[in-house]
């Protein structure tokens, strides 16, 4: 495809979108998740018509129910009129085949209206690239006009960490017995949880696993102050506290659901809602909203530079003759960076005069 | 002090170490973790005289007993007219004043000459920073003469992981009936290990631990082909497959010590030396090194292009200014990364001209 064809194309994808063609829509994440020649431009003509949608996110062990609850709260949500995007994203698995076909499936035990649009996206490529192509899903829906947008993580580790971020509001399930909240507190994830639900609550051990929670929770408020530091991405670009703060005005609250029968589902809206009035009237929904994009540019300029750098090593014979250098002790790391770097710290100053 | 001032310093301090001098050995190790002015070329300058040493990784989880292991390692090179220097690495604790304190007791309690030279370093900043600091203080003790050097990390996460790579042969220690094989399995720190020390081996469970151990192993080794990619620092900048590649020709090994009499420590040296000679003679020293030196050029420059950007996004107002405009729905992330990064491709194309 010639450039000039590729900008029509986006320009008709964008139209498309807008006008809510549901094929536009699903043609859009593919290229985003694809990383196809003209996603940026795309998702940067979407980015102005952002900013409609509550975005939730929902983590948990794998086995916790999360398809399961995830599929009844979009049907709820569509009973009360509300239109919904749901991505569930599999950090661990580099295919997509098997989601495709998950996709089927879901969309076949769904209401059967294009008005729940369901997507899976795996991790093609580099973790860090994943929240950045979910967030790109995630505003091609918005841009769209979905009112509920559901970004469901598979598993419950690090990586879902940083893609369920991505969210206004963390759902954590946790089910009954099941040790999860041991392992989530070591993960990260009983630190972002806005909302907990214990699902399958019709199992035994629930009052064991709620009262845990709350202890923990307890806890989490006793000592998040200390710890919001740890939780970044820990990348060398300096990540500013704002992205890791903790909401201290909202009581992290605990939801009892038994999925399969739709029990406690009105519960959760309810819930989820609440958070929502929280977020906006307490100002938190700007702030989270604002730590993201911040996380976000200088996520995409850290990948950016790491291309034009591996570029610039090229120019000095890659970093294999460099190493036979250093190896030989004819230099030394320092020594190379400067010579990698120092042209371009130049070519600023120049360009500065 | 000046410029000047400054480079006469460093000049005596390269002097000072490459004589023998330990208190410029100690000075020189100071300005590396506290990335002092000058630390830069100092360390440059001694790469030229690195090479000489072994140097042995030792990580295990706390109460495995590594200090007592270190200790008693550190006097038995001693016994055979060889000079030691332990480098203790915390990735947990960002002070040092309780270290310092640590350094005296620790001191105190070895033999008594300065030829086992013992320096703790924590985690001023930034993690991937501490790698860079005690490879660093690898290359001074290394300059200075060191015949062997230890570093021993305090704890056994990831973090710890990246830390004791920077040794040619790492030292794992598993304390009998503790999970520690489980825990250390999930941090990746199975996978690295060259030679495993079951210390307390007087303790109960010693024989379920080695044979556990031994079991796990033989299934590393049926699977570290496939689960190589996963260790490494999964930052943005390509890390080659060079730095996590598994040594084939190698049988993990074995210990049984207990430490605090002393028992097993010869038999850990024997097999310390057994690995550093397949090292050398199967080219896996030589592949190490590289993939150290291709590893350490590439954090280094990702550290120099991160303070780079940040220069580069002040001169646009900021990150908050760009985050208003982004929030506001004016520009969107991919427009402002252009914007920040374009000049720099200029730059660097005009250049090339």
């Amino acid at each position: 495809m010639s450039d000039a064809d590729a900008d029509a194309d986006a320009e008709d994808l964008v139209d498309g979108v807008l006008d809510g063609d549901h094929r536009a829509l699903a043609r859009t994440i593919t290229k985003i998740e694809n990383r196809a020649p003209g996603y940026r431009d795309l998702v940067s003509s979407l980015h102005a018509h952002t900013g409609g949608a509550e975005v939730v996110g929902v983590t948990g062990s794998p086995g916790a129910g999360k398809s399961t609850l995830v599929d009844k709260l979009a049907t709820r949500y569509r009973d009360r009129g509300l239109t919904v995007g749901v991505i569930a994203v599999d950090p661990s698995s580099p295919y997509s085949g098997g989601a495709v076909l998950g996709d089927r499936i879901r969309m076949a035990s769904n209401i059967g209206d294009m008005d729940v649009f369901f997507r899976s996206m795996s991790a093609r490529g580099q973790l860090g690239g994943l929240s950045t192509a979910t967030g790109d899903a995630i505003k091609a829906l918005d841009a769209f006009g979905k009112d509920r947008i559901i970004v469901e993580t598979v598993g419950a580790g690090q990586n879902e960490v940083d893609v369920v971020r991505t969210a206004d509001t963390v759902v954590v399930l946790v089910q009954p017995g099941s040790g999860d909240d041991v392992q989530m507190l070591k993960a990260g994830i009983l630190e972002i949880g806005d909302v907990f639900v214990v699902n399958k609550a019709d199992m035994d051990g629930v009052r064991t696993t709620v009262s845990d929670l709350q202890e923990m929770l307890h806890m989490r408020d006793g000592t998040t102050a200390v710890d919001a530091g740890h939780h970044g991405s820990g990348m060398a670009v300096g990540t500013d506290g704002e992205t890791t703060g903790t909401d201290r005005d909202w009581d992290p609250r605990i939801v009892e659901t038994v999925a399969t029968e739709g029990d406690g589902v009105d519960d959760l809206i309810d819930t989820l809602t609440d958070h929502y009035d929280h977020l906006r009237t307490s100002g938190e929904l700007d702030r989270r909203q604002r730590a993201r994009h911040a996380e976000e540019i200088r996520r995409l300029l850290r990948s950016a530079a790491a291309e034009l750098l591996e570029d610039e090593l090229d120019r000095y014979g890659g970093i294999d003759a460099l190493v036979d250098e250093v190896q030989a002790r004819e230099t030394d790391p320092y020594t190379v960076v400067d010579r990698v770097l120092d042209p371009l710290v130049d070519c600023i100053e120049r360009s500065e005069d």
